[in-house]
């Protein structure tokens, strides 16, 4: 329909206009509207207007007087992020978090919920309905959810098709379940998707377009920022890094492929070549993040069969850093999750393989390095999710068009 | 500087618009100017201002009453295909091939130059010049060069880290040969992605924003289109699939890597394994193409050697589409250059493979199939890498600001 084509797109452009400001208010801080204007090409009638409209909706404030260039003054813009808080709950396998945090990342609160297994996913869904429930009702701030979950999650069908060594999780439809359980909007997003969303959003250590975050956690995966882009695949399943064949005559895996990274150098992996081995005593009762953390204590106190199940997987750790420089030649990696725990062996391990295994001027511009975030990627990615959206869609979350 | 990041951005914005435009109307065809205002949410003046330079440009043109919408007669603009022209030049390893196309994709003109060795490069570099300095004295209506070349290209440095089997091509700086080198401006990109663009472009079936092209030559490579955006990486040097390892413990390879897909299942492979097999007489005095063909021919001929051959080469290029599959979840692959020639067989053994080893849910959403441009997509895709830029910045080509 010609008519509502037309109202669709000029839509589309104001709320394109509308978040670029929020953008940029978000990532510069404190700014006039002449600056906003300058920096991105808008007439200062078109930025009159819109932030009218922010203002009146509670979303920006001014600041009052703030000193201009060329001694003019002017009045700031600011988007408080501490005015508005969002939900990030992170599904692992058996791990489940969640945690309140502002627009700026900062946490408020996190809490893990009780260790899951096959038969008590019914179980931690209720929790989790109970929990978010109940941090909205205590917190009048919070204005979405984010969710992380494992991929490969098909986006739109609201599943994650292989969920290895803990297939329960494949019959949980995460937007049936969750869409509209709550006042507030709710957004699903692949884990180490969200990972790298936080690391894009919350690293102090610069703003960098090109970006991939590696998570070694109950599975391996891979979120991918391409010049400013998250690459999605079509279904939403692309960077499924943990499924990616490191040997196509290797160990099977539950998604039907052989010799996938996540057999050799996951927390589960780790945790069964520690059961195996017999070095830890009660490791089959452990938790695998309690497993990977009781191995690290090991390697430090000079263990010699602990340290050869690190270097091992911090080998395969490598090999799937080699084909992340070949596949998306990122300007910066970094390791998060329970297996990055193991610090500067494993980083040494991985930088010393991939120096030799990928061209020099390819990994001499790619700067590896463990997260440096205060909480957890995939929880605060989580909330990155919701972030994200609130950024880029605000009259989702207001009425403000 | 706040003044001339003004002028910039009004200018981005300018040349945003005019980019638009031309690609409405090229993959679009005629439409009137309130066609366009609508489509794009233009407003009516900026389409009249715009669209008056581009025409007094001679780039489009009006081409009468058009039936309008409502039964009001409106003006057509047109972009003649036809009216310009690009020259592409695919480099493989021993293979240099150049074309003249039109915007369409059409090719007028496609020659081979004579086989390149390691000591001929530089008489080939030679040649280029000579051959493309004379097609642009012979036709006025060629505005841009484009150039395929071999990955992992980099894109500011202007050369290729390795070219497998071939390394003296290392030594050719794209940039420095060929930049400033005729009267028009020339494009370099990587050949895979040059492919995808020329599937993304000059394709029949149907517009698709999820692509893989997915090069089966001298070397192995693939380019990715993720909703719409080409996937680069920060150096350019992304999608990097010859040199991903399928067998971490495997062939070395020139790259410094083990196991590369390439070592596998690349033209110059399939011609090694060709000649250690003694099935192809004289086959070592045969360019990879020509050895890859007499082998194609044995096999519909029935021979169990050379099927045994190709089914190998096939199996590999199978696993290589799996790692596709999950590292970009493309809607579609399409299989191109030497190795594709293998026809129906290849294609059976592919789809094969990759039902079993790819989840369901995503295999059965993805369409792999033989490349069915009529050129192949290397030497089109280097076209389509000129029309690219001149769709996305026509300011380069004609002077319209």
């Amino acid at each position: 329909m010609p008519t509502s084509t037309t109202v669709a797109s000029q839509a589309t452009v104001s709320e394109s206009n509308r978040s670029r400001i929020l953008q940029h208010l978000y990532y510069h801080g404190i700014c006039s509207r002449a600056q906003i204007a300058k920096a991105l090409g808008l007439t200062p009638a078109a930025i009159t207007k819109i932030t009218a409209r922010l203002i009146e909706a509670g979303i920006i404030e001014e600041t009052g007087d703030m000193e201009g260039r060329l001694n003019r003054r002017s009045i700031g813009l600011n988007l408080d992020p501490t005015r508005f808080h969002v939900i990030g709950v992170k599904f692992a396998r058996s791990l489940v978090e969640i945690g309140v945090f502002d627009l700026s990342g900062t946490a408020l609160s996190i809490e893990d919920l009780p260790t899951v297994s096959e038969d008590t996913i019914p179980q931690t869904i209720a929790d989790i309905h109970t929990k978010v429930g109940a941090l909205l009702d205590a917190d009048p701030a919070i204005i979405a959810i984010g969710m992380a979950v494992p991929g490969p999650y098909l986006r739109e069908a609201g599943y994650t098709t292989v969920v290895s060594s803990m297939q329960g999780w494949r019959t949980i439809n995460f937007l049936d379940e969750f869409d509209t359980a709550f006042r507030v909007p709710v957004f699903v997003e692949q884990d180490a998707r969200a990972g790298v969303l936080a690391q894009h959003l919350f690293s102090d250590d610069g703003h960098c377009n090109n970006l991939a975050y590696y998570l070694l956690g109950e599975g391996v995966g891979l979120g991918v920022i391409d010049h400013g882009n998250l690459i999605n695949g079509a279904q939403g399943t692309a960077t499924e890094l943990g499924h990616t064949s490191v040997d196509v005559n290797g160990l099977p895996c539950d998604c039907g492929n052989v010799g996938c990274l996540e057999r050799y150098c996951s927390a589960n992996a780790i945790h069964e070549r520690i059961n195996a081995a017999g070095i830890i005593a009660d490791s089959p009762l452990m938790t695998h993040r309690q497993a990977c953390n009781a191995l690290f204590g090991l390697v430090c106190d000079g263990d010699r069969q602990a340290t050869a199940i690190l270097d091992e997987a911090s080998r395969y750790i490598a090999y799937g850093c080699v084909t992340i420089c070949n596949m998306f030649n990122p300007e910066r990696i970094i390791l998060g999750d329970i297996v990055s725990g193991a610090g500067q062996r494993l980083l040494d391990i991985v930088r010393d393989i991939t120096s030799r295994r990928v061209s020099a001027e390819v990994i001499e511009a790619t700067d590896i390095r463990l997260s440096q975030l205060p909480a957890d990627a995939t929880v605060a990615g989580a909330a990155a999710v919701a972030i994200t959206q609130f950024l880029t869609t605000p009259s989702r979350f207001f009425d403000i068009s």
